[in-house]
């Protein structure tokens, strides 16, 4: 019998009707709402989705915030038996285009504030419908509530089995182009299943959970279906939450579990220890996204009386791979040392932890080795085939080194790839040095990570020129070729770049004498008024 | 990717290398052991299996109690790529060579108790290997700890996949003869993950569980599997445990996990109140295998301060289906009715109720059908075919009676054959049981029908006194609780309820005997030297 993730809906219905959708724009609560009127929304949803003429496999793009129309859309779309595809909207426009295109979307919708975003993809894509999620939809968009009102609601879903994508998600977590996840139904299904368990996440029937993990990322960590699952309370905070908003969110609904990245938990404290915020309903704040220092969780701990735990995973795995819970008996300093590793595996998964060859490496809790993952919510392959070398055997090779302990903690300790990990986010720095050899006056570059207080790592250019060069003309020429926040704390020139024996460039090095001295600045605003970044594991 | 059960086997020796595994006889611990050793043992009599010519598919049966080596053959048959069988030793010997030539067993481990059961099975299967748990083998007979000393590790076992069995159970629920109830490896591991679901039986790292379910009877309710797939510690109470030996167990290993039949529960209630036994540790007492009385449920949240949980499920189940868990806010009455309900669905299955045509019935916590299951560990049809009128387009017909309310609770208000049809109209002898259990002086009650030549059928109350017990002060109390034609032509006491090989009432005893109309008494001894029966959902 197929797992189907649409079978949560059934049970959302039959089981938690009168459990709460509640929606918030900047810390006010705007729409409150029951899985009662969210099955019926959803039913009719997808009856439109088919009348549209989408049919089973088919590819459904959204670009669109943390809002009840996009949770909404997380069960209509594979209810008509297609894939939802949810676009990052963090994305250059160019790369939007490029997603779009890869997943051959048959419709977007869209978010009103996203719309210039969307524009090449809709340009590339003349024949791909469009629903304007909110406001007035523009000519020849659709809108998104007459699609709700007007859907012969579907109650016999097409069917669909095991193996059938219900998801799709593209990962830029490394160089070349992005790569298409996609996300089978048993996936998600245990996925979900896993999400509940009291040794991991333990989403239950108790909780009221908080989405301020970016729904385009990854399932939204799987949180929304693990809470219709459970019957669990959703709050969407909205488009750009502040961290103040956040706060008020947490102590007006009483939320029990949130997820976020440790950039913007430290703000969050910040917060609370200024305003004497309540965050004590809160029985889980879930770390994810890059490791969080200790003092991070012993003030989440202490300061807040929160419960702190790490998330571990990658677009790849659905994304939770792993889950950190200290051993109740652990006195505090070995409690924050548990949190800080990654944590145990979640049943269902296995790993391997190799060296350069292959081999196996001991769980010793020192051996180093590149950590493989498979399960069956582990990507086998990307969705046309791309970078086959990613996989061994049926093997995802996540490209991070660890140490696995005899008791199973897994603890990640560097990445085989040169990636920089800034507040969650991952910045590529082959992409960047490409971007950086189109710049006047550049011969040669080099981008390297130094670990920065707020966003963990930030990227140094290090250029030879040619010639003369002004940095700041360097940093002004990667405008609208890479996201505004890749942009390079500082440029720093060298006459060469330091070369390994075999002629590559020695970016170990680098990043030893780069960290060694300056503390980078960065164009940050006060925690307070910062937008929040909902961002990834 | 299969799930396949043998990879907690994995699990438990990666992560929880330590854990504890403890056997008690009479309740005096006799054996430590840890899931490292359990690895090895396990391994080492997979790879005997194999040598003694047991091949992928092949059955492998049990006769034995709850115990270390029980537990080891739980993950060693699979191992060997086989399924294990674990016969029900409460059958008569004449039942057991039934189910065991049924079965096609190739291999027998035996308890040397009860060699005697097992003597007209291997009278009937002279090609069937014997091996002797405990003791001196007879001659013939292979020795387990020669087979544990002797095996050749596996590390690879055979391929195995989703659909392949794992186990294999009779049920005896019903009329005619044992029908067999095949698990899959997916069936079980699905299982394994729903016991593991915070809002289910929650069984975590946390936990040191007691297995005083019977390990012949599906699965042990699954608690070992989930154990093993959760790292928790398991305590395994041997042969015969009487509830002194059980409440000495809980205090000394501080255990956390409980489940049982609610007689039991009276007993272990009654010997705590006498003897002031400190069962605080328990953060779950499960019942299962009947209804409880809201007493029962009170008396052990109340005078044992433990929390109390129902859980609900068939053989045919594998065996868990529902669980009963409270709303945390719920005052004390509406909890203990809450938990007296069976409870919402396990994550993974669906329902329905229908009437006698077939038709669907709302869930509204009156209308009344027959509740259909299906889902990844039910049931869709018997292990050779039998019986094919038990499933109807993949359902499993339960043969409950049942209510499910708005919230998706169930209340099962009988058997189908339970009902006793009184003049034409039905009496739901479960109800009537309810109501009698509230009744001064009620320990314990049955409520079968007898024939009557004016009504067809009437209902007539066994009861277990609790001390002194006026029968008409019995049938007085149902005034305004049932209706009055309800009320039971007569009240019979018993010092204890005759109850089948997996410890239900026998009420098809009972209705043969009150038919004949000979009262009788019963052999029922103190609660405290009363063997415990470890009985089943």
């Amino acid at each position: 019998m197929s797992l189907l993730v649409t079978t949560f809906l059934d049970r959302a219905r039959d089981q938690s009707p009168d459990r709460e959708i509640v929606d918030y724009v900047d810390g006010t609560c705007v729409r409150h709402s029951t899985y009662r009127e969210y099955d019926a929304r959803v039913r009719r949803l997808a009856g439109a989705l088919r009348e549209l003429g989408v049919r089973p496999g088919d590819r459904v793009a959204t670009l669109a915030g943390n809002h009840h129309r996009h949770l909404e859309l997380y069960l209509a779309v594979p209810l008509a038996g297609a894939v939802l595809h949810t676009v990052n909207l963090r994305l250059e426009p160019a790369e939007i285009a490029y997603v779009v295109d890869h997943a051959d979307d048959t419709l977007l919708f869209l978010d009103a504030a996203l719309r210039p975003a969307a524009a090449p993809a809709r340009a590339a894509r003349p024949g791909m419908r469009v629903v304007a999620l909110d406001g007035d939809p523009e000519p020849g968009e659709l809108r998104y509530e007459d699609l709700v009102a007007g859907g012969d609601p579907v109650h016999d879903p097409p069917p669909r089995g095991d193996d059938d994508l219900a998801a799709l998600c593209y990962t830029t977590g490394t160089t070349g182009a992005p790569k298409g996840v996609g996300y089978t139904h048993q996936a998600l299904y245990l996925h979900t299943m896993a999400a509940g368990l009291a040794d991991g996440h333990a989403i239950s029937r108790r909780d009221r959970v908080v989405h301020l993990v970016a729904m385009f990322h990854a399932n939204a960590w799987g949180v929304p279906f693990a809470a219709l699952m459970a019957g669990a309370d959703q709050i969407l905070p909205g488009p750009s939450p502040r961290v103040a908003d956040v706060a008020t969110i947490i102590e007006r609904e009483r939320a029990t579990y949130l997820g976020m990245v440790p950039t913007l938990a430290v703000d969050l404290v910040a917060h609370a220890r200024r305003t004497g915020a309540d965050l004590t309903s809160l029985r889980a704040l879930v770390l994810g996204g890059s490791t969080p220092s200790r003092e991070l969780i012993r003030a989440i701990e202490e300061d807040l009386g929160v419960p702190a735990f790490q998330g571990w995973g990658m677009t790849e795995t659905s994304p939770m791979a792993t889950f950190s819970r200290p051993d109740p008996d652990a006195p505090p300093a070995e409690r924050y040392a548990q949190i800080q590793m990654q944590g145990r595996l979640l049943p269902g998964l296995q790993w391997r932890l190799v060296d350069e060859d292959g081999a196996t490496v001991p769980h010793d809790g020192v051996s180093r080795g590149e950590l493989l993952l498979r399960g069956p919510w582990v990507a086998s392959s990307y969705y046309r085939g791309e970078r086959p070398e990613a996989f061994v055997d049926g093997w995802l090779r996540t490209g991070d080194v660890a140490t696995i302990d005899a008791e199973g903690r897994l603890r990640v300790v560097d990445r085989t790839k040169d990636l920089i990990k800034s507040g969650g986010e991952w910045i590529s720095s082959l992409a960047l040095e490409a971007a950086l050899l189109e710049a006047p006056g550049v011969a040669d570059v080099a981008v390297v990570a130094v670990p920065h207080e707020r966003w963990q790592e930030r990227p140094v250019a290090v250029v030879v020129a040619d010639g003369a060069l002004d940095p700041d003309a360097v940093l002004a020429a990667l405008d609208g070729r890479v996201p505004r926040w890749w942009r390079p704390d500082r440029v720093e020139v060298v006459d060469a770049l330091p070369r390994t024996s075999v002629g590559k460039v020695d970016k170990r090095g680098l990043r030893e004498r780069l960290a060694g001295g300056v503390g980078g600045s960065h164009n940050a605003t006060a925690a307070d008024s910062s937008p929040v970044s909902p961002a990834p594991s």
